[in-house]
């Protein structure tokens, strides 16, 4: 997977090259054509968090999300930091349908929300599973769930919620996926190619023509998660902070191990990348330049500055480096 | 940098390869013939911390530090974890100095020890200076400094403190070292080659032959670190637990984006590995896997499987995964 990848960022201190990111990385549109390649577009990759708007989707067209409000689709594909509106939201969303935090199948997690996590500490409190970033996710999956009226082990890979998650993978990506894993909140993920994935992020983007379900599901899931940033991850988080940059335009998501997508509807555009290493900091770099390259980003806005050329502060608060975009990476326009 | 980098590490989950790291390194011996290497040996790197104990030399040679035990010189070399047992040490060491806390130069850190960062939260307290992972090698800088009547800015790259750390590093790695960045703890890190920190790592293997204040120096330092590996890091971190697996005959020693270096008296060997990305999973397994593969650390040991060949659990404590020493990459044996 790295023999072809591209060095896409490098990290910076004292003048010298103290580390490098390599990866692949594919803009596509809805045809399926390839605009701009990095990398090898082939390249199979687990797409983990970035595809929850893809696992939402027999959600919504099957209408089993029928009642849910554009704030719940939104937090069934985030990757949310379990602040207290994340929690609060997911744990009402439980409560609606009669079930209880011992019905997720996810995991507890300790809230990434630094208030309240200290405040869980100094209160004794111990994390549920409703702080679990995945826990919307999870949410929507018991919603299906109901309506499928499947058994309560729902993140099983032969499951009727599953199974239906990955038809709608596989349609939408265009590809047979080569493989599973078992991500982080312990549902299945599916494997397929950057160039995939970057096809059905651009499904997504172009939606909104036509009248079928499935079309009408992408249309209601990417604009939720364009009209809820806060919701899709959380304060100060990449993905929240550079879609409200870009004024709700565009949507984007994180996944772990470096995946990140967007989706670009003013361009009709699908985006994704793998840095190959799985390192974050990359990943958001790397697709920061490539919005900024596309004319969907502005490079001089803070939220921007912080993944793209961001400084390094040490433990007493001195810049002592930086996180660039790699030379010869995205240079200039993308036509 | 990356170019020449070797594939030494593989991340895997479901059977598919999903993150992959590269890396420079080099085995060498003390006349500086390399005997192992991968990728580029003339990479060049910053050591960050791998290079305390060439930092601590000019305290010992100097005589500055007559006066200190073998878990001081230990702590000098250290990236603790701010544990109750690091903290104090360095707490009772400054207080030796007639220094307190605001003496040092190396910023706060929180603990990154999970019992005394908890109880911290709960009682309200901040982190110090003294909890800083380096809080040990500016104790080191500060009893020097008594030494050389230097001023308090003791971090200064002109200070003479900062002065006899270059020296000492540049003659001790053989290399002029071609630039300098400022660390997470605010001191100056001399950039060098990988063949260079490989270098200076075997000097401190063969010594204990001579008389010179160098010698003895490298000679406290090493047995200093190879008999308290618990005061090198912590409880569960990867120096002292490998250190501990190989009996203390073995000193070894991390440091920040991905750098990993070994000293092996019993065979006269030093070994030094820059993981291109900076991971620090991915160092912890390759440095293990060539520890493996010079005989000198059990491949079956608890302490090694956590680095080679380590279980990735997810949220639910499910086996999902595995970082792997890459396929190629340190097979067999090492002759």
């Amino acid at each position: 997977m790295g023999t072809v990848a591209v060095t896409m960022v490098e990290v910076w201190r004292g003048g010298l090259l103290e580390s490098l990111h390599t990866g692949h990385g594919v803009v596509c549109d809805a045809s399926g054509q390839v605009r701009h390649a990095w990398g090898d577009p082939g390249a199979v990759i687990f797409p983990r968090s970035s595809c929850k708007m893809l696992q939402a989707l027999p959600l919504v067209e099957s209408g089993a999300g029928a009642g849910l409000s554009p704030r719940q689709l939104a937090l069934a594909c985030a990757s949310h930091q379990g602040a207290a509106v994340h929690v609060e939201a997911v744990s009402r969303w439980l409560g609606d349908l009669g079930l209880r935090d011992g019905d997720l199948r996810c995991g507890t997690e300790v809230s990434r929300d630094s208030d309240l996590r200290l405040a869980m500490i100094r209160a004794g409190e111990e994390p549920c599973q409703v702080h679990n970033n995945c826990s919307g996710k999870h949410a929507g999956f018991l919603t299906l769930n109901r309506h499928l009226k499947g058994g309560a082990e729902y993140v099983d890979i032969a499951h009727p919620v599953q199974v239906a998650a990955r038809a709608a993978f596989e349609e939408v990506t265009g590809v047979d996926s080569p493989g599973y894993g078992i991500d982080g909140c312990s549902a299945p993920n599916f494997a397929t190619t950057v160039q995939g994935l970057a096809h059905a992020m651009a499904r997504f983007a172009v939606a909104g023509g036509g009248s079928g379900a499935r079309e009408r599901a992408m249309v209601a899931l990417r604009d939720a998660m364009m009209a809820h940033p806060d919701l899709v991850a959380g304060e100060g988080r990449a993905c929240t902070e550079l879609m409200r940059a870009m004024g709700g335009r565009v949507a984007i998501k994180t996944g772990a191990e470096a995946v990140f997508v967007a989706m670009i509807p003013d361009l009709g555009l699908g985006v994704a990348i793998k840095i190959t290493d799985g390192a974050t900091r990359a990943s958001e770099c790397a697709i920061a330049a490539i919005l900024v390259a596309l004319g969907v980003l502005d490079a001089g806005h803070p939220a921007t500055r912080r993944r793209l050329g961001a400084v390094l502060e040490n433990r007493a608060g001195l810049a002592v480096g930086s996180v660039e975009k790699a030379r010869g990476f995205c240079e200039g326009r993308l036509g």
